[in-house]
């Protein structure tokens, strides 16, 4: 049945009818949108030349000059904003730049996390220089800097490393400040910036540093200011963050390559041994098969499934342009899958292949794990499960390359070297803090966003939750497509004009908006 | 019980006896014997320097002029010894060198079988240029060929691609031709040599030689003179070599790598399919799961059962040499697992392990595997048997890497890529020139050698067999440590002195311990 013009029309009415209902528009919030909307379609020009001259500092975390000339060059920025800056760090390591800014009147403190290091690079893997800043249009076409005017094309690109991972959040976050100083929309919760400069190479002072300066980061609520919005472009905030711990496995074969005409079914092969030993660890739907891996899983509360329920349906279209006919977890989404803990294959290796293939039985076979946890799992007994399972496999598990000795006395030796690793953490969807977020977020966005009890990576957002004893929130802004971690990291700029948007918001009402939650809650005890 | 002096005597002087009495040493036998050991003894410097003049020439059989100049160098060598000499090639193929030296009176043909090409190298990876052949002594020391002289200790071993397999049995030939010669000694058959040029590269044209010059290779029996002696450093002559046949496989992901943690649990890991895969395959005891797969192996028969259990018992000494604990086939003996056909995983490769690995699902998994096989296996039938199992396993298969729209359409899917392969083949020990070429060998070497039912590495010896249909056995000569098809592949100088003597002494007996057979058999009718 065709449906007539009017009935669309009708269709249409109520739709827009329940977006309003929905929105329940707030005078003083619509002030702020509109006082920043304005202030950012001023000052576009102003924004990326402060975004492009911050990412014209190349900022790989291992090289301490350029990560300082970093650290110096955004406190520089914060103390423009009238913020007193510290930096903080351990021995060498590079500096956390802390910062302040105190709102006469407020109750609540919040803690600004962002990042200003960035992943290293292979320059010839790039299009251009990834500290040279360059804008494209939408079809990929480089914009001069000098013929640049404003307004400036929200589709377009600034191409750089750290251009979404993780400097254009901290632009944002100044430009909103910025916005609501011009309107004279006053901050409604006192502000404290800690932007690290190691998060790239895992944070391995952040502990430190946090345990050190307790006092000092004392907060309400610390919003982690990094990582991608949704793959559907609506906005995301994510409440937890997988932890994860990485494993090497070497298993041995002969001392030294075997022809395997003359050895072959004899001297074993490490190659098969390790499938055989990866097959027992994992099925092909992703099950993890190790005992008593899932004991520690703590089950997804009802607002964390009602969140889940609630995802856009997005895998049919992944799927499409990742090339899939299936996918693992027996066709489950893939938000609910992330939620779960993951055994992930990083890389094999044994031997060579292809045309370098020789008739040789390897000398060893390596794999390359990522374990995903997620709470109430932890890395040391997630490593104590792996290894026990390989025991049971028949493996003999050391922890430097065998000796002759060694492999002489035992059979399936397997060589297990983890990294550190971290644990996961979750900040409750229930908690005030967590409701409140989320309405203002959706108050600036004008629509209801994605809520993701815990993001699909990791990251050390245990030091917020179990060290520093905070809730912490994601409050993400980037582009999803934006090569992080890859040549040709870019910025989507509409997100950079939404970025700024969200955070003025939450830095001009999340203050009263608590408050009101607060009162009701007083009101209705 | 100590034993005393006496006693000790007694046995020495049994032992003797036995041994003299196993000899049975005739006089003309004892004559070559010495004639060769002479003139062996006085021309070392000439032989190494022809062995290290021939191993300077690269000879990987895709360099074309490479292996023209090998070609045209070992014709001119022949020719030194008189013989006559063609090259046989089909286009483009690298010549077999032919040659043919006529013995007057002789009732027999044989055919020297060798090659003159090498396995390809990684020059990084050898101590010293493949290409430029170094002498060292058994401590590893270099000799300088400037500083050598005569007797040259016959534990130094010459290091050089090829140097084993298989340039040195064609210089023990010549050099045997060469000591006859010396003494007067004629040869006792005809011989036609057949020097293959491309052996290292699967043998690829030389079913079109060997259909094409039929005629001209006529012969009784074929020598093959390739391949190690035993580990124990003891003679062995071996009757039959298994096919083979190789395998790359590659099982997809999506099309590029992904975040693991946003992506993973949901992205098939293609390296874990990979391991399912092969794991499918065959087990940790080398045992091959495919359905079928021993249904076309032929039982042994009672005289090579006999022969394997005779085998020197080398297992526990292997085990040690190698650094191994166990071996795989549940403790069967090296002789026997290979009279086994034999699945080796020679590689595997997936995104990247170690300090290279990043935590993303890699795009594809590879897989290198070479089947061995047993009469009466052939590869068009273990292709069969394999991709039916891989389909099986739930995979769809193709053989070009698919686009997008066949990944889309289909989950798991694997690219096969089969190598031409070549079937087993066994000549049977019972013939009347199986057993008289033991028994020449065994009186040149004086004592029992190893039989070898079958070889555990492959060669075209199907080609003889099945369409030259001639008998063919193996009479190797290098030192089984020779790292043949790895980096600093070298011959020890001894097994080079055995050869000649080997070698010379079929050459001058062969023919009459034919006849006297044949007579013998004659005189039984």
């Amino acid at each position: 049945m065709r449906k007539s013009p009017s009935l669309w029309l009708a269709i249409l009415a109520f739709g827009l009818c329940s977006l309003t209902a929905w929105r329940r528009p707030d005078p003083r919030a619509q002030a702020i949108l509109e006082a920043v909307a304005n202030y950012r379609r001023q000052h576009e020009m102003t924004i990326l030349r402060e975004l492009a001259d911050f990412l014209s500092i190349p900022n790989v975390a291992t090289d301490r000059e350029d990560i300082w000339r970093n650290a110096r060059h955004l406190a520089a920025m914060l103390r423009r904003r009238g913020a007193r800056t510290r930096f903080l760090s351990i021995g060498q390591s590079p500096p956390v730049v802390y910062g302040e800014l105190r709102a006469p009147g407020a109750h609540r403190t919040i803690i600004l996390y962002a990042h200003y290091d960035g992943q290293p690079v292979v320059p010839a893997l790039w299009e251009s220089d990834p500290w040279q800043p360059v804008l494209k249009d939408e079809r990929g076409r480089p914009i001069p800097w000098s013929s640049l005017s404003s307004p400036v094309n929200g589709e377009w690109r600034l191409y750089a490393r750290s251009a979404s991972d993780d400097k254009a959040p901290i632009v944002a976050i100044l430009a909103a400040i910025d916005a609501l100083r011009a309107a004279g929309i006053p901050l409604s919760v006192n502000v404290k910036f800690l932007f690290e400069g190691e998060e790239e190479a895992g944070s391995p002072h952040l502990p430190e540093i946090i345990e050190t300066y307790a006092d000092l980061l004392r907060a309400d609520v610390l919003l982690i200011c990094d990582g991608p919005v949704h793959q559907t472009r609506r906005m995301q905030v994510f409440f937890g963050a997988r932890g994860v711990v990485d494993l090497e496995m070497t298993v041995y074969g002969p001392v030294r390559p075997l022809h395997s005409g003359h050895y072959g079914n004899w001297a074993p092969n490490p190659a098969i041994l390790l499938a055989h030993l990866l097959a027992s660890m994992r099925d092909r739907e992703a099950r993890i098969l190790i005992d008593g891996f899932y004991d520690d899983v703590r089950p997804l509360t009802e607002t964390e499934r009602r969140a889940l329920a609630e995802h856009p349906h997005i895998d049919a279209r992944l799927r499409r342009a990742l090339g899939l006919a299936r996918t693992e977890g027996e066709g489950r989404p893939l938000v609910e899958q992330i939620m779960r803990p993951a055994m992930n294959i990083r890389g094999l290796e044994s031997g060579r292949v292809g045309a370098q293939a020789r008739n040789v039985i390897p000398t060893e076979a390596r794999a390359s794990i990522d374990f995903r946890l997620v709470p109430d799992q932890t890395p040391d007994r997630v490593r104590s499960l792996v290894e026990a399972h390989i025991r049971r496999q028949g493996f003999f598990i050391v922890h430097q390359t065998p000796d002759m000795e060694i492999r002489r006395a035992h059979a399936n030796i397997v060589k297990l070297t983890w990294g550190p690793g971290y644990p996961p953490a979750r900040t409750s969807m229930d908690l005030p803090v967590s409701r409140v977020v989320v309405r203002v977020v959706e108050e600036a966005v004008g629509g209801p966003i994605i809520k993701l009890p815990t993001l699909g990576g990791s990251g050390p957002m245990y030091l917020f939750l179990d060290v520093l004893k905070v809730p912490a929130i994601g409050v993400p802004i980037v582009n999803h497509d934006n090569n992080q971690h890859a040549p040709n990291e870019n910025l989507r700029l509409q997100n950079l004009w939404d970025g700024i948007t969200i955070y003025a918001h939450l830095l001009g009402r999340l203050g009263e908006a608590w408050e009101s939650t607060k009162s009701r809650a007083d009101a209705a005890k």
